[in-house]
Parts: structure tokens; C-alpha cells; sequence
């Protein structure tokens, strides 16, 4: 049922209100330089924030052995976090309303080199709307969110009147283990919310995506004697082609898939990492490339690793260097599936609703195709999924930058959608 | 004046009689994992070798400035060595010989992967007639040669009859600087040996090496919104093609070269090390890649280094990623020009004769598309330099080794050549 029009501006005020303190908060987690493996101290800050705050905490590590008997549990490498995952759980006084998970994740990809940056990544300054810092908007200002729509309600009085589970992961970046861990320990709601970074939008489908890496090993020599070698690099780039044609013929099959075919390339390839090689007078005899590549919905990621793993042989086989030296292909970080939010479901009603309450705008959706936790709960528990943020720019890039005025809209959004889906009681005295 | 036989005989017996010796010294030597910049103990390993031996010593550090002021100087890079130059001066009690450089490098390359080698890379392991070991072959066996075929004439109560100076450098697989501070610091003679592994074989002709490395930056971005981004390592590797077109014309520039025209590919690029990137799902923002190319002999320096830059802007103003992001080139080693051992010295004639007399075979010379120290004594002493040492396999690759019998017969070369060439005289009691 929609909310009452007066209850919706106390909460929207109530939002404007709590805005600078939430900015604060924002700016304090974006100085956790919190890449993969480094989380364990913003972690303890939201758990404190969240116990400070009232809810019962839950702290735990992954199980290694449960994911790697999941589907969509993918390999630990050398570099796997061990950071635990943090949840926050409310319960209301009384339990009438729908349940819900707030779900952010606090790691953030690594700078690039820091001269390229305007401000230094892990200083959250301030120019004009922008608020900027790497992980600001991927997604710390999604997980401050979190907390301040519900500290919104509070602050009139009000709490949700269903369960309330406030997750805050590791991992989103690099395998989803976390959000598969909220998963295996039995974590489940009616819907999920994280505020991704999606332009004030909905995402109606995602891709999955597979990580892998693979290593070009063979003789190496002298170059007085190179016609008679083989280089390493030159030979990694000629498997990088061949899987260009694999990435061509993915996008090719996107005609028929209704989220997919009117999008220009929706699956991408990306070659992002290389190390190859020693010295310069010596003719490399290793190359390791590291690559990320996505796959539609209802594709499974086996399917799809062993199409990288056959194409790799398969043109290892047709070329004279590397039929000696097949290169060894490893999965080594995201092993997981697309998803698509089915139109029609009552949260993304209420999203709607709530999203036309903050912004005065009508909700739209579209196909991101970049690596979502949401994909565990709208393949696993089977609920409505909900990814919706505030805009940004440059994610993953230098100079990332959140802006406020988008991210105050979207708490609003977050606060009336936490109200009308959950319902509100009174704050017992 | 030719070897009397008697004498021959004798100098190769005693040859014969030193090599275990010969052998375990040169174990110990590969023992010593003396990558750029770790040859110190090595050095001083030489110099209580050679100070026990009675040479005079004299050990001394680079002049960078003198070096910087060297047309065949080469840039100090982060990775430059500091360990000392050792050499040991033997002077006859009548000089009445001609003077002789016998120089060797104890710098080796790096291994690259450890599990690639048969045996730990500085393990010298012999099976059969193979000595293995990194920087066995290239140049440790030559390094103890240029002492024991010294050792071979004290042994039967001779010494030369001219100075001597035994010179033990660093930086020959990365800069020569270290064969260039030597005739900086002075040093000269009439002749100059180095027993590099040439396969029992005369260097004739040398290309000139250049190293270079290029840096690809452009902006980074999520994976999601990759088509509007650019990839620094797919660009680096449109950069190796532009490089590989300049390859292809220097190749073409052989005809009326005298030394280079009949081979098939004397100038080679060897694309030795990339790096770049630094998360599979981010777009990578920057690439580096280390070059190596040679260049003919009569052709400077900066001449070639004025082409690579020039080849790299053209390509990078046609290309539109590029054009935005020129890629920086900088020369970061190897600043040396090629020389040619021009027939018809008597240096030649006497190493001739003394290979005859060790191998019962002619001097062959060849053509060597790798950089040698031998050009800072042909370019800037203009004085016969001499290369030519003993038969190995997989120098820069792994499982480098040395044939034993061979560097048995190219000890008994250098000791006739020394004898023929500096005369020998009594040791006095």
C-alpha cells in the first residue's frame, strides 16, 4: 500500500536532515584503502557503526569448503580475502512487515598508478556535486546509504516493521564469495536492495562473469638466436586474438535474448593484467594475461569455461610455437551466472513508488553488464534482487566520483521503499 | 713468430693438468647467483683469486659522469649495478712482449622461472661433457679461463713478457658501461681477448644493441562501459607492430653491408618484458614493455634512437587512442654501437695459430647479432679485440651449459695465444 503522502515528506526531510552527517560517514569509509585483502579495518568501523546503532551483530568468515561446493563459488586464490563478512540484524518490536536485505560491499579495485589521479584516491574531497575517492561510488556511499535510510526513520521515531538484515561483504570485486557466504549461512529476506552505482536506475538484467588467467611457457634464448626461439609476449597476444574471436561470437548469439540484442556489444572481454618476461636481451619464455569476460543469463559458467578452455586448445593446436607449449588455462576469481529481475514483482513496485517519491521521476531499467552480488539472491534464494544507485562516474577508473545531490535522491528512494516495504512501528520508548 | 712445437706441447700438458682445477673454480663461480646489481661477492671472489696469483690489483667504481660523457655510454637506470670493476695487472720483469686486455663480465641474466631448469639454475651440475649452470657458459668458464691459462704457463716456470691486465666487469648484459669505464679509467693494450661462449669461433662482426623501454598510459574504466575506454595493453601491442615495421626496414638496409648481408634477419627487436594493468574487470590504464634492437656496425647510436622515437610518434599520431596518449620512449641500457674486426692482424694471425696449434683446426669467424664488450676496445682503443671462446647451448635460456671439452681446448688456445703474442719469460725464483 502506498504511503501516505505526509509520512513521505517527514522521511525525505528526515533524509535531508541526516545528509551531512551521512556525507561524514562516507568520507570516513573512503579513507579505508580497503582493496582485496585489506577490508579488516572498515570492516570493524561498520561493525561498529551497526552496534552503535542497536542491531544484533553477526561476524563471520567464509567457509571455503561450503562455496567451493557451490555453483556459483568461485576458486580461492593466493590473493582471496579473509576479511569477515559483517551483518547487522533488526528485528521490530512487533513482526507484521515484509523482510529485506541491505547488502553493500566494502572492497574496492586497486588505484592504478596514483599520479594519474586529480586528488589522491583514498582522500575524499569535494568539488561542486562530486565527491571523490576510489570505492566512493563502488560503493561505500551505497553502504553509508544503507545505514541512513534506516537512521532517517529513527530519527522520526519510526523503525521497519520487518527483519532487516544490513550486510557488508568482501569479495564483490573479484569472486562474489561474500554475498555467496551471506547465502550458505542461511541468510535469506523477501527482497534485497544494494545501491550499486546504476544512474538512479533499476537493473532488470546482468550478465554473469568468468575470471581466468592464462600463461604462455616455452623455450627461451638468447637473442643472437631468436629466429630459432619463440617469444612469449608475441605468442600471448596471438591467444588474446583467439579469444577476441570467441568474445565475437558470444555477442553474435545475443539475437533472441530479450535484455540483450538491442545492446551494441553486451558481452565484453577484458585483457587486464600482463606480466611477461625477465629482461630485454632475452626472449621471454612466460606470459601470464589475466582476463575477465561476461556470459549471458541461463548461460552456466562451466559452459562457458570450457568454450575459453577449447578455444585455447584448439588454436594452441594450429599454431607451430604454442602446439609445444599449450598454455595453461586457470580460473582463478569469478565463476558466475547472469540473472534477469522479472518485471512485475511487488518490491519493484514499491521501488517505483519510491523512487517517483524522492526524485519526481518515473523508474527506469536496463542491462548492465558488469558483475552484481544481487545474482546470488535472485539465483539462490529466488527473490526479487533489486540493483538501484546513485550516479557516478569513472568506477574502476581515476577520478571516481559520486554525485551528492544523486545520492541524497536514492537514500530518499531507499527510505521509502525500507517504510512501505517493511512497514514502520514506533521506536519503543 | 710462431710457437716453437716443443713449447706448444708443453703449455697445452700443463693446460691438461690444471683443468679439474679449472672445472672447480668455474663451479664456484656459478654458485655466486650474480644478477645486475648482486656481483659483489663475486667480484671479490676474482680479486682474492687474482691478489693470491701476485697480480698488482686495482678495484674501482663507475664514473657515471665520465660515462655520461661518453658517446657510447649508456643511461644509469634504477637497476644499474654498483659492484666494483676488478683488475689485476701482471707486469714481466723485461717488458718485451706485447701488452694484452684479457677481460670477462661476471654478470649474468636472470633465470627466469626456477622450475623450468633441470637443475636449480646455480647448481653446477655436470653430466657428461656439459657443464650447467646460469652464466656458466655466458661468461664464468671464460672468466676462469682468462686465469688459467695464466696458471697454465706458471705452472712450467712462465709468465708473459708483456703487461697483462686481467679485467673482471659488470653491466655487459645490460649497459657495457663496465667494459667502458676500464678505458675510461685508462687501461688500454695492444690486443684484447674475451672469451665469451663464441663456439671455438672469431667474431668478425658485431651489431650494436639499443634497449628502450615504452609506456602506453590512457584512462582506465569499468569493464561495463568499456567500448567508450581504451586498452594500454592492446595499444602497446599496436606499438610492437609499428616497432616490428622498423625491424623489417633495418633488415631490408643489410644489402652492401659486407658481414650482414648474407645473413637471413641480423637486426632483431626482441620484445623481452611487459607489464601493465592491474585488476582483470578494470580496463588497464597503463602498459610498459622493454625492448632490445641491434644495429649495424657505422651506424650511431643516436641515430637508431632517433628512429625508434620518430617510428613510435608517427604510429601514435595515426592511431586514435594513441594520438591522445603518446607512449613515452626511453632508453634505459644499452647505448652501443657494432664494430668489425677487419681482417689482417697480426692479433688475428697469432690467434690462429694458437687455435690450430689447441684444436688441430682453422679459425673460422662469423657474424654475432648480440652485444659484446669487445666494441668498447675496437670503437675507442682501436686495437684488435678479440672474441672467441668455447661451444654452449641456452645462454639467456634456461639449462645454459658450456661444453667442458670445448673450453679445454679454448684454454689451450688462449694460453698459445698469450705465449705467442706477449713472449714469455722465466718467473723469477
Amino acid at each position: 500500500m502506498p504511503l501516505d503522502p505526509a509520512l513521505r515528506d517527514r522521511i525525505l526531510s528526515s533524509v535531508e536532515a541526516g545528509f551531512a552527517e551521512q556525507i561524514a560517514f562516507t568520507r570516513e569509509m573512503i579513507r579505508f584503502p580497503s582493496t582485496r585483502g585489506d577490508e579488516h579495518t572498515v570492516q570493524d568501523f561498520i561493525f561498529r557503526a551497526l552496534r552503535q546503532r542497536g542491531f544484533t551483530m553477526d561476524r563471520f568468515a567464509m567457509d571455503r569448503e561450503a562455496i567451493g561446493r557451490h555453483p556459483g563459488g568461485a576458486p580461492f586464490s593466493d590473493t582471496h580475502s579473509d576479511a569477515p563478512i559483517v551483518v547487522g540484524i533488526h528485528h521490530p518490536r512487533e513482526e507484521t512487515g515484509r523482510s529485506l536485505i541491505l547488502q553493500s560491499h566494502v572492497d574496492v579495485v586497486p588505484t592504478g598508478p596514483a599520479e594519474l589521479w586529480t586528488h589522491p584516491p583514498f582522500d575524499p574531497v569535494i568539488e561542486g556535486d562530486w565527491l571523490y575517492g576510489r570505492g566512493g561510488a563502488d560503493m561505500k556511499a551505497g553502504g553509508a546509504a544503507n545505514l541512513y535510510c534506516l537512521d532517517a526513520l529513527r530519527r522520526i521515531g519510526l523503525q521497519p516493521a520487518g527483519t532487516v538484515y544490513v550486510q557488508s561483504v568482501v569479495e564483490e570485486e573479484s569472486t562474489g564469495n561474500g554475498a555467496l557466504m551471506t547465502h550458505l549461512r542461511g541468510y535469506a529476506a523477501d527482497a534485497v536492495l544494494i545501491p550499486e552505482p546504476e544512474e538512479e536506475m533499476l537493473v532488470r538484467a546482468n550478465t554473469g562473469v568468468l575470471w581466468f588467467q592464462f600463461e604462455v611457457r616455452g623455450v627461451p634464448m638468447h637473442v643472437r638466436e631468436m629466429a630459432a626461439g619463440a617469444n612469449a609476449i608475441d605468442a600471448a597476444y596471438r591467444v588474446i586474438g583467439a579469444l577476441r574471436e570467441l568474445e565475437a561470437a558470444l555477442n553474435r548469439e545475443k539475437i533472441g535474448r530479450p535484455h540483450f540484442e538491442d545492446v551494441a556489444h553486451p558481452i565484453n572481454l577484458n585483457i587486464g593484467k600482463i606480466e611477461g618476461g625477465d629482461w630485454a636481451s632475452s626472449v621471454p619464455c612466460w606470459c601470464k594475461v589475466d582476463c575477465r569476460i561476461g556470459l549471458y543469463p541461463g548461460m552456466s559458467a562451466e559452459e562457458l569455461g570450457k568454450r575459453i578452455e577449447a578455444k585455447v586448445l584448439a588454436f594452441a593446436r594450429a599454431d607451430a610455437f604454442l602446439s609445444n607449449n599449450p598454455p595453461q588455462v586457470v580460473f582463478n576469481g569469478f565463476w558466475s551466472e547472469g540473472y534477469v529481475l522479472e518485471p512485475g514483482s511487488e518490491a519493484e513496485a514499491v521501488l517505483g513508488r519510491a523512487h517517483q517519491g524522492s526524485t519526481g521521476k518515473a523508474l527506469k531499467s536496463f542491462m548492465t553488464p558488469g558483475y552484481l552480488d544481487t545474482r546470488v539472491y535472485a539465483l539462490y534464494d529466488k527473490v526479487p534482487a533489486l540493483c538501484y544507485g546513485p550516479i557516478s562516474e569513472n568506477i574502476h577508473a581515476f577520478d571516481e566520483r559520486v554525485s551528492l545531490a544523486s545520492l541524497k535522491r536514492i537514500t530518499g528512494t531507499m527510505a521509502l521503499f525500507v517504510a512501505e516495504w517493511c512497514g514502520v512501528e514506533a521506536i519503543a520508548e
